[in-house]
């Protein structure tokens, strides 16, 4: 038993990840797990791959991240590569880079939350390494799934519906609370909402889970392949004006987006009205929204409404694909202009922590 | 055309994806290559996956580690773990978190060395991500391949022979040598020679290639599987005596090395008799030789050494395993002692740039 306050550097490299090893169980498909050389899996013949990388002070704060929800998180960005590409997501490796003066216990709670959120998708944790790090703590996720049919990035036609699965804006909303003092627990339940008062508890949960432990529609997405279902789609993880345009561009078509039609936050709207924020900004560039964008035909909407119902899923169709190359426009009523990407970039300034980096 | 000189947060994220991702050629099986939300790849049944990071700082310093090399090596010890699998490498994803200030020429370079070991070694880059660093370069590749035979760690058996291709110490002494101011140039030629004097140049230069662009034996180890050889294999990262405990503990076995049987590089041999080192102890503890570790059957030799001869590859019996409980023991001429694991801990203490952490 290691006292969970022992630093790492204590513990040792060799224990740590013999440690850590020993947690991970044996899942179907799984012909080697962690501990040799390589892992072997059961995987084929068409392959996914993905990985997403977690970077403190670039994609989280360590003072307001539960280690337990970053590693569920760390998974969830990769399912939702996964997710856009219809596929069914199967073995995961994970690289941690610490530093030596990190408590053991931190890095056990992440994994905690790593392997809680691999048993909820079906996904089989399969090897990885450790090291030191120079700095801040590092998680790399690389994701392994399967697929039938592959929904890519690049398969919107004109006249397709601009269509996205839940409601947007509540991450970047949540991310704004966390910088003013919100704060949730390891269990995922308010611990300070802040600035906020007790009426707004509620909102402000809702919003630090949707960016602290995101939960894209993976079921839903691979069930698209199966009905065949969508012409292209991508994850909106650098925020829908950024993740259409690339769309858009991959696709060789243009879109028009209506404002009144984007499926704001519900819980974003009531803090916004609050606070006198612009909730249709968040929507249209917030980020880490972990939903699908998706271009689909006219006939097949009604289709995808009544299979997203199953799962209690909104869809909503907000805007059009248009012949074109690559603009995006926002039609506002009683005007209509370009709608500029106005995603993240991680190299052009120091950026808030949390921010999606989505790009692969 | 992007100048080398512009800092990657002047390129700006997407821009520079887009430019890494446009110089990736598709391979054969790559059913879609880099730039949608998941890779996807022909692959299986079996899939071997492992991954590899080099943290800026603890496995190398920028100053002296030539772009270029530092992209073959992020690729070479991915290659090592599939060869100590006795696998076949055949796709890979690449995370790079890079600081703002660096120049794009240097991430270029980079990229340089990994499609040129790719393309040596029929591996296809399929994709990965970037996003900022924080402090310093983090390289984190994935690599996957395919076994038709798996050469676990855990299959020596007492009585098999301890068995190591190539030669030892050169890398760790290359650690040295770098510290003490030599340096390759971008192509792989000596720039400096540091304090040795120009007769050592190119004992020197081997040396500094053997930690800067470690060349796995990968050919031979895919043909181990085709041939059926060996009982057990890891590769040498961390250092011969922390490998093969970790061999004899995943076994179930002890070993004994005879301390004259040890194939310490020439070269070492060369510069530390000139500066008064200790040889044996560099290949015995230094890691990073990514030489292959192997428990072979006696009547397994033969037949090895006619394999190995093909590529003139040195397979060196410096031992036997033996029942036990993962003990180490070194034979030396009138006496026999333990052989302590004195591999490098990554937490444990502030080590010198370059050691391999070799866990996974």
């Amino acid at each position: 038993m290691i006292p969970p306050e022992s630093t790492i550097a204590e513990v040792g490299e060799r224990a740590l990840l013999r440690h850590l090893q020993a947690r991970i169980p044996l899942g179907p498909g799984v012909v080697l797990g962690a501990g040799d050389d390589t892992a072997a899996v059961e995987l084929g013949p068409v392959v996914l791959v993905t990985s997403d990388t977690l970077v403190e002070d670039v994609h989280f704060r360590r003072e307001w991240t539960p280690p337990r929800l970053l590693g569920r998180k760390a998974l969830s960005v990769n399912l939702s590569d996964i997710a856009a590409m219809s596929g069914v997501s199967r073995h995961a490796t994970v690289s941690l880079c610490l530093p030596p003066d990190l408590a053991f216990g931190w890095v056990d709670s992440l994994y905690d939350g790593l392997l809680e959120r691999a048993a909820e998708t079906g996904v089989n944790l399969v090897g990885g390494n450790i090291c030191r790090s120079a700095a801040g703590v590092v998680v790399d996720v690389t994701l392994l799934g399967e697929a039938t049919r592959l929904l890519k990035r690049s398969g919107a036609l004109p006249g397709d519906l601009v269509v996205v699965t839940g409601t947007l804006g509540a991450s970047a909303e949540g991310l704004r609370l966390l910088e003013q003092g919100a704060r949730l627990d390891e269990e995922g339940n308010l611990a300070s909402s802040g600035v906020w008062n007790e009426s707004a508890g509620p909102a402000v949960a809702a919003c630090l889970r949707a960016h602290l432990d995101p939960q894209p529609p993976i079921v839903f997405a691979r069930a698209l392949a199966d009905q065949g279902l969508g012409h292209a789609a991508i994850d909106v993880s650098d925020g829908l004006s950024g993740d259409l345009a690339e769309l858009c561009r991959a696709s060789g078509v243009s879109a028009v987006v209506d404002s009144t039609a984007v499926p704001v936050d519900p819980q974003v709207v009531q803090l916004t009205r609050a606070r006198g924020g612009d909730a249709l900004r968040l929507a249209l560039h917030g980020g880490e929204d972990y939903q699908l964008l998706l271009a689909v035909p006219s006939p097949e909407l009604a289709p995808l409404r009544e299979l997203a119902g199953i799962w209690a899923l909104p869809v909503t169709v907000v805007g059009q694909f248009e012949e074109g190359a690559g603009e995006v426009r926002l039609k506002s009523p009683g005007e209509i202009g370009p709608l500029p990407a106005d995603s993240h970039d991680h190299f052009r300034a120091s950026p808030p922590a949390g921010r999606g980096e989505g790009g692969r």
